[in-house]
């Protein structure tokens, strides 16, 4: 019951039966909208694995439901500050209806993201409704700082790791945390979960920023060298920057090429030649490492932390 | 120490207090700005008097900092909405900054007023986060009503009433609601207490209609005919063209006149052959009037009420 699958079926027939109300329309049907075009659904399912620790994983649905909205709800607004014009294969909210539809419904998704966390034992309420809001603010941070770095010349990859972890890792910390906190988790567990999905929320991202540039155009779902199109200042870019200045290397006369295929291969190869793909590798390897190693914290039996372990392999494999 | 004036300043010392956070300064300083442009602070100043009435009116001091941050976090996404590049006399924050800027310290600020809203005993907390998160919704509800009214050709008056009451009276309600509770109050009197503020704050809505037409210009703080001159569906218009198309009357003409001064003298007179001057009076006082009568079911002694009827009347008598 606790592998993926299962849970991903679980979680779905959630989302499936999911009525967050109806009237004014356009306040509720883009909720649901988004809520329907799916994704892979980590941060409930982490929620979910969290209970499942200590017993039923539906124990923890009403905070995995919390999570998925909260972050549905921030997708909303962040396609609104992108200007996406789709998300998952589909044209985003605010396109789809407009912009203050975007707005007005993204923050009613996180009021009822709210309602869902409130839907908890009342002892656990506090530490779980503080740990909700201090990641949710956090998410902010880190989304701010990411739009900061836009105009940036120059980022410091430690600052770039903090981003990557406010902005997306510590809500899987969160869901996590707060899973097995209403699962019957003791805090001390609860804090070393959190910081295993932490960390390998920020080995799955450097992944992410990794697989843009040499993933394999077949299986990764986006463009492959998109960042590098837009020259954005992922950790690759960040430590190409960084090591370039060092050597003497014009970094600057590679980020005004035009962006076409050309200016792709032009980085993949500079980063190859500065030693940044080998240097990208090592840091998901050590997060992917020190995430196993929060692990050895949870006082429970190695085989309850088996789902965990192989979700984290799965993670770590991933190719897309 | 429970009368407007002392609690108005109680309330402005912790807003000159206020730390909400510092980096990333796009996020925070937004927050800062909004929450010092002053206002009238009805919501603080309701929930600590419906603490007052049981004691000590600082035991809310966080759920009035709560309401008054959401509050603002909900000012910051109308005017982002509403294109509006003023608020308070005073520049808003998405023309200041930028409006991914106001998109997302708006974000940011409603989680904080969560974060203010569970500092509350552990024991009240449920029913005080539910309270506030209902509202919430409410509001977001009452504001895509009012958006949804802008294209529909007819409103009812009930409707119209309805979203007044979930755009603003809700928060009036749920700030006293809140405040009593967290002062000690029984359900039964924070349910009464809720209604008081609830009515109050409709009869204050119809009567910031009845100002936009009949105001002094030397006491009403925006343009008298604002309303008229942009066709907003308020309770005298709706009123008003419901009761021209029982008599004949051609309200289509008086609508599609050009937005100048004849135009608001021209509705002025409308809205008095039509009655509606009347009307909405008696809608004001009629509210003001269930809001007191509110205060019987609230059963503490009389002259515990007593700042609340004052500032009841103070509301009701006002100009501006």
């Amino acid at each position: 019951m606790n592998n993926l699958a299962a849970l991903q079926e679980l979680f779905q027939k959630e989302v499936d039966q999911l009525n967050l109300g109806t009237a004014p329309s356009k306040l509720y049907d883009p909720m649901h909208y988004i809520m329907g075009l799916g994704g892979k659904r980590l941060r409930p399912i982490l929620a979910l694995m969290g209970a499942g620790i200590y017993g039923d994983p539906k124990k923890a649905m009403s905070q995995a439901m919390a999570i998925e909205l909260f972050h549905n709800f921030s997708l909303i607004h962040d396609d609104i500050m992108d200007e996406a014009p789709l998300r998952r294969g589909q044209t985003t909210v605010h396109k789809k209806w407009d912009q203050n539809v975007g707005i007005l419904s993204g923050d009613g998704m996180l009021v009822k993201a709210y309602q869902y966390v409130a839907d908890c034992d009342a002892a656990l309420l506090p530490e779980v409704l503080g740990t909700f809001s201090q990641t949710a603010l956090e998410v902010c941070e880190g989304q701010q700082m990411d739009m900061d770095f836009e105009t940036m010349d120059t980022v410091e990859a430690a600052t770039y790791i903090q981003m990557i972890q406010y902005k997306t890792s510590v809500l899987l910390g969160c869901s996590m945390k707060v899973g097995a906190l209403v699962g019957g988790a003791s805090k001390e567990d609860a804090a070393a979960l959190y910081d295993f999905a932490l960390l390998l929320g920020t080995s799955f991202q450097i992944k992410d920023d990794f697989l843009d540039v040499y993933g394999d155009p077949e299986k990764f779902g986006k463009q492959v060298g998109g960042d590098i199109l837009s020259n954005k200042k992922t950790l690759l870019w960040i430590e190409a920057q960084r090591r370039a200045a060092e050597r003497g290397v014009n970094f600057g006369a590679y980020a005004d090429m035009d962006a076409n295929a050309s200016k792709v291969e032009a980085f993949q190869q500079l980063y190859k030649d500065l030693g940044v793909d080998a240097f990208a590798k090592a840091q998901i390897d050590s997060y992917y490492q020190q995430s196993l190693d929060a692990l050895k914290k949870v006082a429970v039996e190695e085989e309850k932390l088996r789902p965990l372990r192989e979700f984290a392999a799965w993670l770590y494999q991933r190719e897309s």
